[in-house]
Parts: C-alpha cells; sequence; structure tokens
C-alpha cells in the first residue's frame, strides 16, 4: 500500500527540475507523503533538493524536513532565507519547530522568529526554546484542546472546531479550571457518546495523568508506556497545563534510546550512522579502541611479570587469549542483562541473592566450559596437570567476571551514572586485565613456577 | 503524578488477604490503574495475588493479567477455572485476548473458549488464533469503529455510540463499501467539525494506509513509524476490513525487537530477564560460550603451531590477548553500526564505497594505535623491531576485522538471515581467530622464526 519510490522517479524529478518544469513536478508530487518526499529529497542533490522544498506546499515540505537526516536538513535550511524557514516552522507543532530552531545559529534563529507571522507561536517557540531537550517541557507540544468545566457539550463542540485546526491530532480534551490549571480529561469518544446539553462538569474524568514541565524524557517514556497512554498532558510546579505529550514523540525518543544503549554496547560513543563520513566515524570508535588498547596492554605487562612460567610452561600462554576472550564474554552478558533488567525497572529483591545466583550461573558455565577446555588439552597433549590449571583458573575467572558484570552497572546505576555505559568495552576491557591476573597467579599456585 | 506502591501498602494487603477482610481491600484498590494492580500482584506471594484477582472487578485485573511477567502470568491462571479465564477474556480487546489463550494448553484453551459469553467475541478469537503471533494478524485488535460511506454524519454518530462501547480507544472511524471493503477512514475530528447532515462519502478520506493480515511485524512498525501512524488498519487479500493495530501493540514490539537485539549483542540466545531462575539464565548463556570457546580453542591451536617463536620471540605471545581483543572491538563496532544501518533502512550505496570507507577508517584507527603501541613496547624495552612488528600485525588485523564486521551482517541479510546475530560473540570470535593467524603469520615474515 505504502508509496514506492523508484529509480525512474527519481531521474524523471531530475529532469523534470533541470528542464524547470515546476508545474510538471507538482503535480507528479501531489498527495505524496512527507515521509516519502524526505525520501525523495535524500535521493536527489542538494541544489535539486533545496528546488522542491522551495517549490512544494510548505505543509508538506515542513514535515518531510523533520523526517531528514540532521546534516541534510542543515544543508538544505542554509539554502533558505530565514523567511522561507519561518514559513515551514509555521506549519509545524510547536515541539517540532523548535527542535528545527535549535539546530541554527543563535543569529539565525533570531532572524527566523523574528519573521514567524503567527505571534503566539512565536511565542510559544521563545518560551520552548528554553526547556532542555530532552524534558518533558522539551518534548512537549503546545497546541492542543482545552475546554473549560462550565462549559456545556455543544458549546464545548463549537470552540473545539476552532481550537482543533491547529493541532495535529485531538487524542484528549483537557479540562481546565479558570485559573487554567488541569483538573482532568475528557475523550472523544464520551464528547461524542454524551448529550449535548450536559455540562463538562458532570462528564469529565478528574483523574488524569500528567507530568511535571522538567521530568524527564526517560520518565515521561515510562509512565507512558507503563500505563499505555496516548498523549500526555504537561504541568507546571502550580499544576498550570502547558502543553502534551503525544506517543509518537515517546516512539522516536524509545528508539533513539536503545540506538544509544546498542551502540554503547558496541563501544561507540557519539550517535554515529552507517552513512556518516570517515571522520565522523572514526572519532566516535577511536576513545574505546584506545581505552581497549591500554587495558591490554596492561595486561602485557603482567604477563611479563609473570615470565617466569616461559621456561616451565610456555604452554600456559597459548591460553591467554581464551581467558580473556571468555572473562569478556561473561561480563558482557552479565551487564547486558543487569542493564536491561535496570532499565525495565525489575531488578530488585536483596543483592545477596542476586550475587549467589550469580555465583551459581558462573558455577555451572564454568564447570561445563571447564571440562570441555580439559578434553581438548588432553586430546591435543597438554597433559592434566596443565589442562586442568587452565581450567580452575578459567572456572574462577567466569565467576569474578561475571560479578564484575553485574555489580559495576549497580553501582553505576545507585551513583546517577547510566549504566549502559558500562556494558561493551569498558566491562570487556577490565575482565581482561583481572582475567590474565587471575589465571596467572593461579597458575603459578598450582604449577609453582 | 503516579501511584506509589509502598512496603507499607504491601504489608497492609497482606494482613487483610490474612484476614479475610475482603470490602477493605476493596475500598484500598478501588480506582488504581491496572498497572499498578499488575506490580501489586507482582509483589505477593502466588495464594495472594490468587486472592485478588479472584476478588477484584475483572475489568481491572485482566488489564493487570496482560501487564505481568509471562511466567506469573501462568502460575495466576493455572489457580484460576476456564469460566473464571473466560471472565477476564471478556474484558480484553481480542488481540490480547489471543495472547493470553496462547500461552494455555490445548485442552484448556478449548474449555476455556467454551466459557466465554459474548460469541462474537468468541469467533473473533478461535479465527485469530489461526495467525502467527507476530503477523499483522497476530497483532491486530479486530473490535473497531466502521461506518458505511452511505450514512449522513448524524446517523453515523448514533451508529458509532452503540460501537464505541467496545472499542478501548477509537483512535479513526473506518469507512467500508457494501462488501465491506475498506474504502477510506475519517477522523473523530472531521466528524466533530462536519455538519450533521452531510454524508460520509463527502467527507471521508479515501486515501488511507492498510497492512495486509500477513504482514510481518516488523514491516508494520516500519510502516506505522514512517508515516507516524496511531492506528492501522488490516485488509485481508482481497480489500476487506478485519482489524486494526494501535501504536500502543508497537510500541510494545519495538521494545521487545531492541531488546532482543541487544541481547543478541551480547551473546544471550533467549529472551530472558535479570530475575528468571540460574537455569534460564545458564541456558540462554551458555550456547554463545561454548561458541566462544571452540574459537578460543581453535586459537590456541594455531598458536600450537607458531611455537618455534617461543625459542627467538617469546614476548609476541604476551600481545596476543590485545591482538584478539582489538580485532574484537573493531569486529563489533563495525557489525553494530551495520546492523543499525540495515535496520534503519539506511545502509545504500556502492558496497564498494563502503569497502574503501571501512578500509580508510580502520587505517587511520590503526595508524593511531599502532603509534601507542610502539611507544609502550619501546618504553617498556621490547625494542623497535618487535614493537613496529605488533603495530603493523595489529594495522592488518582492524582493517580485516573491520571488513568481517561489516559485510558478513550485509551477506547474512541479503541471504534473509537477521543481522544482529552476527555481532556479539560470532563476530568476536572469528575475529579472535583470524587476529591470531594474522598476527603470528606476519611476525613470522617479518621476524623470521
Amino acid at each position: 500500500m505504502a508509496f514506492e519510490i523508484t529509480e525512474e522517479l527519481i531521474e524523471q524529478l531530475e529532469f523534470l527540475i533541470e528542464a524547470g518544469d515546476d508545474p510538471r513536478i507538482s503535480e507528479l508530487l501531489h498527495e505524496v507523503h512527507p515521509a516519502d518526499i524526505a525520501e525523495i529529497l535524500d535521493e536527489l542533490n542538494t541544489d535539486e533538493a533545496t528546488h522542491l522544498v522551495k517549490l512544494l506546499d510548505s505543509s508538506t515540505t515542513s514535515e518531510a524536513l523533520m523526517e531528514l537526516d540532521e546534516d541534510l536538513r542543515e544543508e538544505l535550511l542554509s539554502n533558505l532565507t530565514p523567511e522561507e524557514i519561518a514559513e515551514e516552522l509555521d506549519q509545524l507543532d510547536s515541539d517540532d519547530a523548535v527542535d528545527f530552531l535549535s539546530e541554527l545559529s543563535d543569529e539565525i534563529q533570531q532572524q527566523v522568529i523574528g519573521a514567524i507571522e503567527d505571534e503566539e507561536h512565536a511565542r510559544h517557540i521563545i518560551e520552548m526554546l528554553r526547556y532542555d531537550e530532552n524534558s518533558a517541557g522539551g518534548l512537549m507540544a503546545r497546541e492542543l484542546v482545552r475546554v473549560r468545566e462550565t462549559w456545556t457539550v455543544a458549546g464545548c463542540v463549537q470552540k473545539m472546531r476552532i481550537q482543533a485546526k491547529n493541532v495535529t491530532r485531538v487524542h484528549s480534551v483537557y479540562v481546565v479550571d479558570k485559573r487554567e490549571h488541569l483538573i482532568g480529561r475528557l475523550s472523544l469518544k464520551d464528547l461524542l457518546t454524551a448529550d449535548t446539553k450536559s455540562k463538562i462538569a458532570d462528564i469529565y474524568i478528574p483523574n488524569v495523568d500528567a507530568v511535571n514541565v522538567h521530568d524527564s524524557g526517560e520518565e515521561v517514556a515510562r509512565l507512558m508506556q507503563k500505563y499505555d497512554l496516548e498523549a500526555v498532558p504537561v504541568v507546571n510546579d502550580v499544576g498550570v497545563l502547558l502543553g502534551r505529550i503525544t506517543i509518537d514523540d515517546i516512539v522516536d525518543f524509545i528508539r533513539d534510546e536503545a540506538d544509544k544503549d546498542y551502540q554503547m554496547a558496541a563501544g561507540i560513543s557519539e550517535d554515529v550512522e552507517a552513512d556518516d563520513t570517515v571522520w565522523e566515524l572514526t572519532r566516535a570508535r577511536l576513545p574505546w579502541l584506545v581505552l581497549g588498547l591500554v587495558g591490554s596492554l596492561a595486561a602485557v605487562n603482567i604477563m611479563q611479570s609473570f615470565q617466569g612460567a616461559l621456561t616451565v610452561h610456555p604452554e600456559l600462554f597459548f591460553f591467554t587469549p581464551l581467558v580473556a576472550a571468555v572473562a569478556g564474554n561473561v561480563g558482557v552478558q552479565s551487564s547486558a542483562i543487569i542493564v536491561q533488567g535496570i532499565a525495565n525497572d525489575n531488578v530488585t529483591g536483596s543483592p545477596w541473592i542476586r550475587l549467589l545466583k550469580e555465583v551459581s550461573i558462573g558455577l555451572i558455565n564454568g564447570v561445563i566450559l571447564g571440562i570441555l577446555v580439559i578434553a581438548f588439552g588432553v586430546i591435543v597433549g597438554f597433559g592434566w596437570l596443565l589442562s586442568c590449571t587452565v581450567a580452575v583458573a578459567m572456572l574462577s575467572v567466569i565467576i569474578v567476571a561475571a560479578l564484575v558484570g553485574t555489580f559495576v552497572p549497580i553501582l553505576l546505576h545507585m551513583r546517577g551514572i547510566d549504566p549502559a555505559i558500562a556494558t561493551g568495552p569498558f566491562i570487556t576491557t577490565s575482565n581482561d586485565i583481572f582475567g590474565i591476573l587471575i589465571y596467572f597467579s593461579l597458575a603459578k599456585l598450582i604449577l609453582g613456577f
């Protein structure tokens, strides 16, 4: 059912833009969804894309611009005059307009705001620029439908017709008192099915979940998911209704957070995409690689201090990548489970039970892997003593790695640091060092060198 | 604003359940949201929780049960009679009811369906049990508001009052022709603002995005995100309207998918949570650990074949965990970026350019890390030749690991396999083996042993 963007379409558009056949372009892209227009803009070169943005209706292009990658949007906006940008902003909900604006330089921001025709819209945008991008204030839109408790259903419907024009989607109607305090809500369904003569005061639902304008995006996302809300009103400290956050903004937020956690686990420190430049990708990746390298160099130093083993049991050194890999894998597994548990708020119960649990899991895994190592060692010809030494050391390393992987994220979380940072290279690296140290210390104890 | 579950509340409830003071319990939990009831059930023991489920209104408990962890839900349901389960199901939308049912044994399923009072509801549920859980058919709810194009707005509102009672949330009103084919939609906003005498045929929006009942959940999620849809109608192959999928189901789906990808990247093969049993957690983790071990044992074998180096340059063996770690880290970074790129559909352009890009990034990172290694080696006293050998080998390993990390997911994706499986232990392990092999081969070439 979705509109298909073919190579032919792009070629045809390029040809028409070159030929300057604007009426034909408008006809071709008539009623195409902004999200598809965004994909088309992405396929064209900057000059062609700019031409399209200027040509098409700004109610379409404004939303298309919102869907674009930040880099491309910035590039396109730099080709527009402040007045042209203001025209696009006029079509957007205030939250999207603010996202848009905050990417521009301060100077251009001022010019654009000055050029916005709708004064109320401009005032809303200025107010919202104050809020942190990831707070409820930064996520909310000012556009909503609000009614007074003293109105009748019929009067309410009439007033709503005027308000609803500016609101892209009406989820709920919010009921306020004379001083604009949020006192309840009303669904459109209730309004449709109520007697037109009844008072709003008699039919509204007084229990309404709301978030404070300073709440973090995470808190809002958690609340909306827990209670399956499609929109949530935002109030200030004294309960005055300021705006509302809709689920589609939260979907994007959840996706972004998940992407960020995934990248952090993989050792990527900035939000990058496959199509970013070599330089951006390098900058995102290098810090973690350096951290990993420093850890590995520490491990080299540890091995150097155990080089006495080289003369007696050089085979011990064949197993160091194995010990490091097992420590790393176990640590990453443990921390991933805890990090998700913390994110979903289901890490409960006593830490001692958790400790016991991790040790048990480590013992089971360690014994099974140990048997495999011994079997391998004996078959390949390393002898029982050395094979058992490796197996015992590996078992200890597994338990330590599981404990580090479990409790480092918990400690970070208790100190208010995002535990996701603990997975990936950080845990891998520290477990490499611990692993090698434990391995050689135990081997020295057992084999005596 | 959210309801707070305190230890005192739980203790009080436990006391009241023990004392059998049902009226007081009902009063205490009056108007508490189902999501909070779910959390309370989670804190109580099974007998106490069962008591609550039987006591409270099934319109609350049915939704609370939906929020619970699968294990706990199964346990609670096993304490209820088929009639009691049917009563809970009666309160749920058909999609949730089906999720519920599919967890029960075939025998109990039959008994429960037989006990559902609303025959149409029962028929819907039986029909929906046929669809794959992760397809549009499995995600959709049958409950929706449908109107005929021939109706007037006034007539439509009247009929809707009856239909809307069964629909938890009215997003859109769907317009069908005489043969139940979906022909358009109408927003509640349009209905509110239209003249009551106008015909639906004159005001409905004929362009409506719909999904096929056999489409995958991923496709539905992508479509709904791309077009910012809050509900999407589901049709069969000939266009008959069957149901609708709402954004809250898709939010859960997106979250689950993100969790699964994260776990896969961390080497966890089943969907587990921090609070699962030791056995479940072990089963999810062991397969990847064994895979990693096999790879490491292969690396042991490779080192054994290069043991000639022990007599000439034993220090080479101090660097094997470093080479393996760098190879693993680079591989995971590359694959994470590509896996996300594939998921977000922005891996475009020629594979040769991508190859060139990965090689460039590898060169930059490799040269910087190489300089650090040489500096370390010379300072610690390994000498220029050995330090440079390690650095050159590491540079080659980085480039190979980046290429493996980039192209394995792309190949898997082209063959229809979920590329997320490639990150984590799989890439780490294969890069360990390649890394060690390249390292010693190059060292042999340069140092000659």
